[in-house]
């Protein structure tokens, strides 16, 4: 089963496009889970059990994991299993964010596919689709390449010549032929959001930005819906995860964005 | 003492513009390695061992340790912890690529860092100086900016607009405050770095694609020498590391490499 597959069906099922980020820092763990033999793990298992029927998917960030070596990348290692086993039906994004040349790419495929388990992956497209290829080449795995980031800074170089629109093009045109592709845009930049959708058709679209950094829900909705009403992964990490009650900021979440999801 | 000091310093002592990669793939090293318990940190402990007195620098490619997971980046915490502890004047680059939202990268800056002890990291430009901010905070730390890269595809946006022309302005002027930026320019484009060359000033510049990529020593170091007839990290991975006699191969190519700089 396919990337896509797997998402199409767990939207339907939860009805939902809420995407929960395991941005699980752990100094910004409570205290009780700081405490246990393994807390990222711990942590991420508490969130699972309140959400795993409220999402359309996980995504843990490497870098909260790899922040800790070793013990870190084990935890990580340890969620994707456990996801794996008791909710394979909830496809797991790795947010790496990685990007090298082709042979050394099939580095961190083999971390992302082989050892995590994982079902795909954020890419930067800084190097071109060739450099890339080995991401490409794995058919049932999502690639996720940065379009246009979340970030107040993220003009810099994508608004350049309209750089993330042919970044869009590019990847909808040239880099999908096996239909494993889609793109990360921003929730802080609903215009772009809007534009990016009428390049890409219906391909999906993973949006970070709400909450934490801003971006607001029924913007983010009316931009980026694709002809079926869905076709979007929108991620909220510290606003769910590190909330009083993760389950209820989860759920109201995921309403809100049916509300909007079916004016 | 910051990255370009100790560099500075180990280019004078070693007489050396050459870094070896260390991307010691576990599937590539030698039967007699694949055999010992910590295989990637013995070979490196042997590479490293024949080659001290000839480098200006180890680079390590992430994407290698990380294929193994958890016990790849003991392996790659034990290499770095070997030179910081007996070659502590060598600096140790972490070729990984990053580039992430700004808290995010916190965790990336933690892992090179703090839990590596590397000296220098690899970044991906294409969400901004803003995103980037917590690596370019660390005065006495490198931040080398993938530039123009050396693969074959890397024209696709690269070229764009002479997008890499941007990308080394953007550095030189304004992500420079703290003199610890440098840029990655691959050997496979000789002309390409001749030009930047002429932008950055006497800026340190990273060079890969020597060897088996098929860049050439003599042009790149005629186009990409500064005032002082230095300025460049010319790294040599696979053509050193897995050659019949790695010492032999790393002596002739800073001698080759010498025998340009001088003329």
């Amino acid at each position: 089963m396919t990337f896509q597959h797997k998402l199409d069906f767990i939207i339907n099922k939860n009805n939902s496009l809420l995407c929960v980020g395991l941005d699980s820092s752990l100094e910004k763990l409570p205290k009780a889970f700081q405490k246990k033999d393994y807390p990222q793990f711990a942590f991420n298992k508490w969130i699972i059990e309140q959400t795993h029927d409220l999402v359309c998917a996980y995504k843990p960030n490497t870098a909260f994991y790899e922040a800790r070596g070793a013990d870190g990348i084990t935890e990580l290692k340890m969620t994707c299993h456990y996801l794996t086993k008791y909710y394979p039906e909830i496809p797991i994004i790795l947010d790496a964010k990685r990007g090298d040349i082709g042979s050394t790419n099939e580095g961190y495929v083999r971390f992302a596919y082989k050892y995590l388990g994982a079902d795909a992956i954020t890419l930067h497209p800084y190097l071109g689709k060739e450099a890339l290829q080995p991401f490409l080449d794995q058919k049932e795995k999502g690639c996720i390449i940065l379009c246009k980031t979340s970030n107040p800074g993220s003009g810099e170089f994508q608004d350049l010549g309209d750089l993330y629109k042919t970044v869009a093009q590019s990847v909808v045109k040239k880099w999908n032929s096996n239909g494993n592709c889609m793109l990360v845009v921003g929730a802080t930049y609903p215009k772009e959001l809007a534009e990016i959708r009428k390049i890409v058709g219906d391909m999906t679209l993973l949006i970070p930005g709400i909450g934490a950094q801003g971006g607001d829900v029924e913007m983010t909705i009316r931009a980026g819906l694709n002809s079926k009403r869905a076709g979007m992964i929108i991620n909220s990490s510290r606003g769910i995860i590190f909330a009083k009650e993760p389950r209820n900021e989860a759920m109201r979440l995921r309403d809100e964005m049916n509300i909007y999801r079916k004016k």
